[in-house]
């Protein structure tokens, strides 16, 4: 049975939907991601993972599958003509709207499945404001943590696969194939960064960039080796831990 | 070749998006729809309308397909727990911030293919507040207009097939047949109205509602005919329709 | 007695009103209306509407003139020096205030009265919302339906007569004589809009536009042959039907 | 010849209104001023006062007085019902828009009349923002200044003639005797105010009011020997006062 | 014992703090004051007179000393890169938080204590909307009345020591003697005003102003006299009014 | 020579503010703490760091320590009286205002040197926006890297020194211990959450808590064996690493 939200009917989400179900939301972006990858990918694979991990445990765990935002708060490409972004303020309306509309059904936990690096801080302030606005219980997860914000990323390119990077262009190759083109692909890494030891991405000290800031091209990584086996493993893999991280969600009340 | 926004790269987008493309935003929303429908109806037949027709035209009008928003302001459904709806200053400020991105591709023309009749009004001061911002042609299209705001609707529905009623339920069993139930529809006209000379569903004198004001369940008009054959027929209308306006819109400036 | 909401005092305003009045706001603009018009035609023609509509009917249907808005939502003539006009967000807010002071009086129901074209769709989306938020029952009437949204003109005009045109001209006349100096007046009909099948005033397409982009002079219609006698008919018409929908609405409760 | 903004034309405002035009902003309210007054009296003095300063200097220095804000921040009296109140935000929203205006035409002085009391240091704030985003110059003028903020009142009042009390009184009722009940007036002075060294009306400690803090009635001062012939004095001698600061506003340039 | 509210524990707080207890909140600037003074002055001034204030009759009176606002809305110094303001509206928001914090501990009473002029109107409008929308009984209080707002001058400048003028300039010599530069001070008293009679500054006309309105150097007044001793007389004399003030405010009840 | 900002003149400022300045801004709050430690607390860290730090390499790296905000974004703390916190929104149009005058300076570098645990998320965010808006580096720092956010926090507490902990309570003590009550001071760690394995402070599913989540008093960790000397050593520790850490940012350009 579909274990979307938007599939059920009003009726029935009244009494399908109760405090211990959790909501999903996946959160993409459409937003440059260089020469070699399309506006889509964050949400795209925000979708398909969201997707995939409520195939797995969504009857489990009584999960139910929210609308992806296709956009989002990207407005550190906002140099790049074309990119869909939501200024800071619009994204925390829509934020608003939706705790409110989640709250409504009775459920108690609200899961926001971010693939867009750039809207980390600002949901995890929503997740804050929403448990206080809402009394909802607000949780952040990400197809794969952004280096940028403590999550890894490969020493190869030493650790700076923040954009259109190995990891991200490998994902969505293995999802779409047909819309990568690795032959526009290079190396950009700011090596120089690499030799701070404090301002740097996961750095003690956190700074604020635009994606043009490195270089105009405005991805960061090196997207040159990406494959789709790495892309498929990558892909199983955060498809494993979401579901083993909504196992734990499911039963989190502050350690009380 | 897509002809989905999305699907560009950033470099292509200020390639192949000139001052002649069209950009065509589905609208739709994720809201209760009576207990024969579920919550998606509005937003997955803008999507599938906007699809066909960029099929259809989208290579010789250059019209580009947006990502669809999937939820919008539909607050005449707050009562009914779990509609997913924007207020009214979110959904401008997110179509503000669309009308920003859409001018910076260059493109002239925005198209709003709004699926969702209580977004009607709203869309239209968009039109005017993002031409004078933006610079952009804008334009409003419907999948069919709604009865509420100047469109027909069923005699035998007292030409009130305002929501969930014949022709929406017929395009969306046309669409996703198993997601309708008919078994639980019923006739839901507010047949008093009929008797205003004035103030009714698309009368001289406007009226503001919400969705249970007329009837606890929360739709109208009498989706109880409804068909698949019914809803092939208008959406195949709804799609040819649309084709010839945006061959219009594709030259409009204003009778100059 | 006077009608007029002012001029009652405080207590007397608690006993006065009831459940069972109506309020009617008009609303005007201080707009460029071409070189034959000056700024104000539009509140003063929803000014003596209103006026002229609560000494026919107000002791019958207990109706309390609320002050005229002079200025509202014009920004379609913003590149008009000296037009006067409110933003959309300061324009809603205005008329939430209003709402909810109308609220606050016992009243159930709220008429705005608007004579000018450009709050159409702006008003459209208040009366929900102020339905939504003050539980009010609302409603929008016009001294004449606006041509760009469903009301007619002329053949002469080919239906265009939408800013200063013969109508309109003609019953400014009939208020205002020294106002008016029709040897200024040209016809400005944007005729190959005509030609138009659905992108046109009233057309299934609507557009955004400001005044000026049809022609420089920022009026539309054909003023030339307007007259003091067409518009007494035509104000005279006005309050005719405005008392019977005021009538209609004295008693409307959404067909319960 | 006219000296009302609204009777221009468009076309006629671009000549007509020059750098050396004052403009005028009339502005009142509508709110409960006890049983002997209606809710109209701050809009009909500051509207009678300017339509009378017009009169006597709008010729001689080039005046154009804009069409009167009927209704303002009065939320002093929100526990009043039918108080017609803008909020702090809504009011400053207004009279940005109407600065933006004011600025387009070239006129390099804006005037606000004002005849509410509780507006004053909101339009004091108001004088600055408007001078600093538009490059107004900007003042602030009363009928008479409102007691609470350095303006005079009677002796008898023990200067707490704040609001429906002696003089306001007989000013409306020289202008609109048919609208005033003396009969209903009592004295509502609070004595014990009179006392205070510091903490008083006009002191040297400011403080918060709403017009319910010092008697359920909400008027503040003696009314009961408001007359016709003190109301004339007190308008003629107004007018005449804002005639000569008129003149003086003319040519002010900051004593450079 | 400590006055200073930040050095309560948050038990503390809710058991020393009662309906009786004042809350007192410093509200100073961090702007230009011309070459003789830095930008500190204001706020500097408006701390030490509330410690002052409040260690002769905290105890006595239930006195305590909220943080100091260091900066505050000096948009008159916007033009003087550097100075540290808040817009109006962040201005007004930052209040409304502190009255939202003052009224959620119980006590009734909160006091500003403003040591920059151009607040002024502001807190005056922010005392009514803190007392209406957190019941608060609000007050606001200077070290010194600014002559703009009816405060006292000396002569020898007419009366327009506004701002970096004598006695400002001399509080200050008191409080920081190694931060001030007298060698740098001019006499800068715009002459011209003075023979206005309407338009200055405590004139019947209020007037907006920034303050390179007089002179480049955006200073008001003549320093060149100041002196600690002054500066001491000011000062005590200022901390002496304000217990006055405060013994006052303790039981202002509005005259009931 | 002083190194705070408030010191300089408004003539010096222009003079002594380069390209190559550091701004340096102090971010604290006023919040409970528990029963042990005052509201002061994380105002007074991170204005004691700032100030040291600029004693040691202020004159060196040319860093102006701008005024301490001392409260800011503590909704986290809004269920316990007393609390003075600002909004999301407040919070963000404070730092906004400050963007701008930094900007205004001709300084090229903020940094924003946060002891707030609850600012963390929201000043990420307002990296990104004041570079984006002003064009400024924007950087931030903390006094110690708040657990909650990856940093380091004892064994003895599970990485659980969150708030009012062990490290907070020692530095607090070395800085005030007049306002250190230890007696009152309990062990509060949350031992459940540390089974967890994803849903955790520092963990890789962030989640939104408020702090009377996970006990009634509001705090998190141990500060049961706090001492000064501890306290010492944290605070020299975190003196020498900021310094460190400034002087990377001195040069910091994206690794170009």
């Amino acid at each position: 049975m579909s274990r979307r939200y938007e599939d059920l009917t009003g009726p029935e989400l009244s009494t399908r939907i109760t405090p211990s179900s959790i909501l999903l939301l996946p959160i993409g972006a459409v937003e440059q991601h260089g020469p070699h990858l399309p506006l889509s990918v964050d949400h795209v694979i925000a979708h398909e993972v969201a997707t995939a991990v409520v195939d797995l445990v969504g009857e489990e765990l009584d999960v139910w599958q929210l609308p992806t935002m296709s956009f989002s708060k990207s407005n550190e490409h906002a140099w790049s003509a074309g990119t869909l972004y939501l200024s800071a303020d619009t994204m925390m309306a829509v934020l608003t709207d939706i705790g409110r509309a989640a709250a409504s059904t009775g459920a108690e936990r609200l899961v926001l499945l971010n693939g867009h690096g750039g809207n980390t801080t600002h949901l995890g302030t929503a997740l804050r404001e929403l448990r206080l606005q809402f009394g909802l219980k607000t949780f952040l997860v990400h197809p794969s943590v952004p280096p940028a914000y403590g999550g890894s990323s490969t020493h190869h390119e030493l650790g700076m696969g923040i954009h259109g990077g190995l990891d991200e262009t490998s994902i969505f190759m293995y999802l779409r194939p047909e819309h990568v083109d690795l032959s526009k692909a290079q190396r950009k890494v700011p090596e120089a960064l690499d030799r701070n030891e404090y301002v740097k991405f996961g750095g003690s000290v956190q700074f604020g960039w635009i994606s043009n800031d490195f270089d105009a091209e405005g991805y960061i990584g090196d997207p040159t080796g990406a494959s789709v086996e790495r892309g498929k493993d990558l892909f199983e893999a955060a498809v494993a831990l979401l579901s083993e991280q909504l196992g734990e969600i499911k039963t989190f009340d502050f350690g009380r």
